[in-house]
């Protein structure tokens, strides 16, 4: 189904979540793969064509093959290289609680993040602050439900959730920086706290996960152009 | 793991098409359920109880345990009952590009569809009906590339991406009764307009998708709420 000599590119962003988490997939994995980076303000041709739905990152081509979707392309390469260790556990219900938590990180905690970037107010950010603080109060119980002592929501290896939230540090990291607010609390989520610091240091995920400062940037930009764009409207 | 003997309840609202999804791939499992109506204007204890995160239907309670949000239901009724003929592929890419088209239905198709009930203005209400409209087409291509000339996007039989589109055919119609427009256009969507009518009759679908005057009820209800809310507000 998938060897040791195929072809595989991850098309990316290194501060996009969901560009990062497909890769920690793949070194989870053992693949060997290309990495290209994008430029989200003029994408490649490569990226239109192989996405044209949605045209955005990641977007992972296995022998020619695109596969998008951060959590799709996720479920794909647990899938297709299956002999290696597995990133969804193996019980159904397991399977399912999974798959509940990091479909929960992308509809509440990263827009709560996001509206936290692009807040037109101080008092519009302090409500998404509050919103993605209440998303990782969540986060905080469902981890000690998943983890049941261990070191991931995977157990003692990064899981599938693992994956969904760790994704996302660097912006936590980021937001404090530029707006000094406290997503990532130890005060508030102790084991999330934790459990994140075991994250970056993973094996898997070194390298992937960028500095903050990136994002810092990156923040900076599409605030700019947001700010602007909405003037403009 | 997933016997004869197995309680198996869902909680469900008839017209919510994330509801209806999961009782058609019961029934295409063979899977002997109790179905409970919810009132969503006034949810029971065991809804709160089973899904304290998001409040909502369809929740699949499967000997006591709860497993929530649809999608993620579909695949576990698919992996726990995985004896009786699969819902999703078994091809980790067709897995992938399944998975793919279902969530765009409930990223754009289902959203368009929304917007249009709750237009605040016949503006609003025109721009998301094209929006749906779009989405549509984009699932006309869709069904081409993945039926390959068979009944369904799942080929012979109802697969995953059918039961996410399937279950919003009553809306379309209501929308259409309420509105005055054509979403699933046979001129238009020539496939998904033939593949619509083999749908309702699917033997797993049959009773299951409502008559579209149940949904034009509720939905006239929903509008009035929404607007009652946003002359409040």
């Amino acid at each position: 189904m998938a060897g040791k000599d195929d072809d595989v590119k991850v098309l990316g962003v290194v501060v996009s979540p969901f560009a990062i988490r497909v890769r920690i997939a793949l070194n989870l994995k053992g693949v060997s793969y290309e990495y290209i980076e994008e430029d989200i303000f003029n994408k490649s041709e490569l990226l239109l064509n192989s996405n044209p739905v949605h045209k955005k990152v990641p977007v992972l081509i296995h022998n020619g093959k695109p596969i998008c979707e951060s959590l799709v392309i996720v479920q794909y390469v647990d899938e297709a290289w299956a002999a290696a260790p597995s990133v969804l556990p193996a019980d159904p219900y397991d399977r399912a609680v999974a798959r509940f938590w990091a479909a929960y990180v992308d509809d509440k905690m990263f827009p709560g993040m996001a509206g936290v970037l692009f807040a037109a107010t101080e008092e519009e950010r302090a409500a998404k602050a509050e919103e993605t603080l209440a998303a990782m109060a969540q986060l905080e119980k469902a981890f000690a439900e998943c983890a049941g002592g261990k070191a991931f929501f995977g157990g003692d290896t990064i899981g599938y959730v693992d994956l969904a939230l760790g994704s996302n540090l660097h912006w936590l990291e980021a937001l404090r920086r530029m707006f000094d607010v406290a997503l990532l609390d130890a005060g508030k989520t102790p084991l999330l706290a934790a459990w994140a610091e075991r994250f970056v240091e993973a094996e898997a995920a070194k390298g992937v996960v960028p500095d903050a400062g990136v994002a810092v940037e990156l923040g900076k930009k599409l605030q700019a152009r947001a700010a602007a764009a909405s003037t403009a409207a």
